[in-house]
């Protein structure tokens, strides 16, 4: 199946000069979902995970069903100020500014392995900040997994010390 | 499995006299989180679903676990701003003001029967919201699904015209 073509394609979205892509159209599919799943399956090594992490909000779907599939928990890395109890916190840089993720302390046990989801990968600004959440809170990044990686914001450079898949490479 | 018993709870949050449900420890949990599947799959009936809709950000994790486990497709129903292409918008009134649900508007097709899911029941004004925009969007709204519904603040009320579920119900 050729998922690139499923993919939804707006220009000037969010704001002028930009591509949006959009996979919304694979999920709506369900053999288009469940051969994403399955291929992002194929590339990684369950036994050398223990837990899913999500990058709120859309990496939760893939957090959530891979961690389903593979009979691993999950976990939900949030924006600022929405996770009860004790948490730490991590800023990092957007285009306009700062942005915030945040992690419940407890969420991670010392030394579990934990796989870091979300759809995109575009910068690497919030897998970056992911990856020291994770690492902070006492986890080992077992790596990255991305629906869609824009290969041409270089986000792969900012994470290059852990293992990452994308699963639809896009040059532009 | 006594599910409730894994749920958090944290007082006064995310203000002084709000006792805040955690749904997070169950998904950490493999066997809970399976378990929590299992028995929301339990009270559905597949063949009358055509896709399952969830409310960002929490929903998305119910409702993709639900549409890959029943093969069937997901839609996410968004904050305002996040989608591309033509949208459908629904405000609410929330505790201090408004806030907006969008959907694409090609996200249902004509009498699609969509199965709405998020983590919580409060006080319904979301689900409300989000029942009118999948009906807007031409789809039939085949029930709610919710993991934790607080009884007490009557949000079943706002939706009384369709089915809904709720695993974990709490009376206060």
């Amino acid at each position: 199946m050729n998922l690139k073509s499923i993919v939804g394609e707006y220009p000037d979205f969010p704001k002028k000069g930009v591509l949006f892509r959009d996979f919304n159209p694979i999920l709506r599919d369900p053999a288009a979902f469940k051969e994403t799943v399955d291929r992002i399956s194929d590339v990684i090594s369950p036994d050398d995970i223990d837990v899913f992490a999500g990058i709120e909000s859309r990496g939760f779907i893939l957090a959530s069903v891979m961690a389903l599939r593979h009979n691993k928990g999950m976990i939900t890395l949030r924006k600022a100020g929405k996770l009860p109890g004790k948490t730490i916190k991590e800023s990092y840089t957007v285009e306009y500014g700062q942005d915030t993720l945040e992690i419940q302390r407890d969420a991670v046990r010392e030394g579990q392995r934990v796989m870091i989801c979300d759809d995109l990968l575009a910068t690497g600004g919030t897998a970056a900040a992911a990856a020291a959440l994770v690492e902070e809170a006492g986890g080992d990044v077992a790596g990255f997994l991305f629906i869609i990686e824009l290969a041409g914001l270089g986000g792969s450079a900012k994470i290059s010390r852990y293992k990452r898949e994308s699963l639809l490479v896009y040059d532009g």
